[in-house]
């Protein structure tokens, strides 16, 4: 499933992060690249272990895990530390598909990266260019999103960002390992809580097929979950 | 899932079709049994290629076609020839697990036996003993239902049939090969079955909720069926 | 995996196809709806049984057991007889997702509809409307061929034929159950069996790697298969 | 699988422990419902945090280690830290099905509830009604069982405790994850341990058949544990 | 699994068989072959559609079902009309891995290549080479079995038969898809299987284990069966 | 899969490291073994708190990490903390299947055992006997490497050590739960790695189908890590 997913951040509170995080310093990209894709990526990013990195992340992680809707899309097992990257005028990054498993630098545990995100944290009247270009079972469809809202898209997907040709574009980025490894179970399960939720408030938590529903929502969870 | 289901034939026409084949010629039971079977098997069982065996199964087979409940229970992909079995006093059957595949006599087809069924062809006041228990993985229970109905219940569990010491009793059995193997994920679909019946009812077919349940039980099927 | 077929009528072929069946009688297109659908559908369909759809389903068996790139995507298992349907002014089929179990009306064997594929049997410039919209997990798109080229797509998404405005569109439709259930898997054959093309032509069918990519590709669809 | 263990702890230890934290001070259990369930709950519960809790806790963790029977049936994979309920009279807990990942206070970690265990910590001759009543596949049966022994039973089932009517009913209950997510397949691990160990105890430990029943079992393990 | 099973066809009927079929004609081998395969083969077949090879291929069915090791360990599903082959002075075969999919031309059905079978209807002594050499998770093993025994091997394995240097070899060969589509999944029921013949012999068929192991090995077949 | 590495540790490393253990005391080695496997074998092992396996176990452990090929092959998700074993003269380990679940004795953590690892710390020159005989579907197969060689091997299979008959044969032993918990998948991925480091060399990072396939190999293992 792709999402977009509003105000993660309000709007103010991402545009400051992304200003805040704009006057440390910044590296290459390349650091957290696999092998194939450092032929194609041109942008920068935050040292993961640097102070403003470290603030900006626990901004995101706090966001993160107050989103009702990133919750229930993703069913997060483990998030990778959010990390940020800035692409200006001339930056961009070819097709790819992310690597299959990271090592959360903190733990030293393999994160199986499901689905990827990216938090805006310019707006798009801030930059030409600079789409998250997502090619799925699907087609291609383009994405640039006002600051605060997030992207969430399968790992499995080939994607890319074209060039920035104005302005520049800040953004968080992470991957999670969903208690859901499969994309259309996580789907299903999705559509099966977004019915519930409408019926639970159409006619209460009581109601019967409520009840019902919500068992199958639970058994299905337990089916797949870490599975 | 083990389900009673009421009046897949009605009373009358149940009773009827039990004297009608009681007048035929009987054989011993162990005829379509597995060598451990064999040894804990005591009844008769109409010869699967005679007239009144042919005829009776019609019966039993169109009976089964129009019945919803066992549709939706049982999602059936293969059923087998509908057999009959009569069980006079002394007779009984040990506990034992069905065999996991049979061979359509009549098509030579491999069909993997994911549920038992009875089919009550005699009263409970006709015999006493008799009694179909199945010991699943919520412990052992006993049934004995009315002329007309069928007891569907897991092949993969354990299951005798206590000595007969009163009267006769006479049933029709088979087995079904469903759509989706697991038993697990049949219940889950009969009960998502339930809830969008409940709710068409209640707010019709075109209503929201309705149809997104009803794509997310076709996804599930699709998702198990033959798999 | 959505994809795009050109070509399997070369344009004249379909055109003609198109035209001949035109002039056939046509009924209600909800003798081949589920309970859901048949609320959202107003169409047309050419009876299966006649002597039109016979003939016009041979011209579409046909092309489809040439078409490489269609066999590739599809790893077809069975395919449901193909059926035709024509959207004149007013007509459209509201969101739905097809029923997972369809019988073959000539074999009575059940077929599980993975893919979902229209023919289209006219050009684009021939009617107003009539999208085939499809929203998958990319988000939502938009679909009008030239007539001869085909559109194949998930059955698990939801879909819909936009309202025609002006003009007429005759398409065949029908369903496939792949070898290969699974959408994500099936997609991995297909991008693995294109770079075994590429590398085939650069480097010969005997080079080294072509070999061992081609046991690697069967291995896959050995494990997947009918599974 | 369901499974009554008897005296995973002796019945005076059991009583000696009920009526140890009959004295703490209680809370509303609905501190650990979901929201569903809240509706349907009435009982009181021991808080996580207290001292009482506290070792009560590790008595019943002690307990389990040291049971062979919980061992071979539940495969554990994590335990959540036993929590204490209490019905007096009027209280009651309706239909549900438990929720099907938990987050460990201590650790953080999400616990998928495979198992629900309820371990009885009054005698039945203590109170009327209190029934824990499981609805699985195999229908509904009603379980109290003395002082000390538990019952373990799969958390996709729907279950209830009846309303007490005389007296009180002190219990622990927790969730376990397995290291075999499957029920059934589950349950053919602990019968092939069970047969192994009656072999064993029959012909020896270095008995041929003995020794390929072992590696059956484990490779078995292997295939399912954290799959 | 890779297993040699002795005496499906006893070594005189084998050895006259091969006889029967030496003086019919033989085509180029590749008819039967993939794209890749048929770079690597030179040997000869008998046309399939010859009277010579109708009546072998009837000799080799009649004796694959009275073959209970064969039964047990393939648990055969479909198997392909049986070939013959013919490898002369100079004659080999490459290394390969089998196509997944071949379509029985008696009847259209696709069959999942899970197993590889070599009947052998010459004797060692009759020919230098011609070793069938598979090389697996194992390393590389080399057979070369007497007249009427057979290999029965995973057609997920590489295999070659090396150059005769001497003589000429003639072997029935064709494939099997079998119930249980994992090659793990079905060793685990061969050694169970073995298990229970075993202690059936030592114990009798009532024994309480005999029985216990019995249901297991059904409800494991039951899981596996074509899924 | 079973695969001899090559130079894990150099070879004088190798030697250096069977020399500096072998002053330290040792133990009988049935402190490791499951009630099955302690019948059956006669060795010794270095206790596993010890200064001397402190170190040995970090020599080991910082080898692994270096060795591109045991990454690759084993995809490890967690290493049993190394133990080392000596045969003498009449040692011997009989036929077993490793357990299928270890607790690692510093954290606590089950690790399921996917794969065996012997590293040889002697050379086949310093004794006779003491094999490592491997079962597994492709028939035996007995294997005695050089000094800082090591023997990866499905830990579903059968295997045992031959009895020494002269000399001493000292090694390193452990276990491996890997990502990928299926041998034929893991295979699988193994091969296709191979593959695209050959394309990598042949054609660049750059190529086409080098990234095309690299997408493949980290949408399988992300299909597959964990699950």
């Amino acid at each position: 499933m792709l999402i977009a997913i509003p105000d993660v951040l309000q709007r103010e509170e991402a545009l400051a992060l992304g200003r805040a995080i704009a006057s440390a310093s910044w590296v290459d990209g390349n650091v957290t690249s696999g092998a194939g894709a450092a032929l194609a990526k041109r942008n920068r990013q935050l040292p993961e272990d640097g102070e403003a990195a470290r603030e900006a992340r626990m901004t995101v992680q706090r966001a993160l895990a107050k989103s009702p809707l990133f919750l229930s899309a993703a069913l997060p097992h483990a998030i990778y530390p959010p990390l940020f990257n800035r692409y200006s005028i001339g930056d961009g990054f070819g097709d790819h598909v992310d690597n299959a498993i990271r090592v959360d630098p903190a733990t030293g545990t393999q994160i199986r990266t499901d689905l990827s995100a990216t938090l805006f944290l310019t707006d798009p009247s801030d930059y030409d260019g600079g789409d998250l270009v997502v090619s799925g079972n699907f087609g291609e469809v383009a994405y640039k999103l006002p600051a605060g809202h997030m992207l969430l898209y399968p790992s499995t997907s080939i994607h890319h960002v074209s060039e920035v040709t104005r302005g520049e574009r800040i953004s968080s980025f992470f991957w999670i390992e969903s208690l859901v490894r499969e994309n259309e179970a996580r789907e299903t399960l999705f559509d099966l809580d977004q019915s519930i939720q409408h019926l639970t408030i159409a006619h209460g938590a009581g109601d019967a097929e409520v009840l019902r529903l919500t068992g199958i929502y639970h058994n299905l969870v337990r089916r797949w979950a870490k599975a």
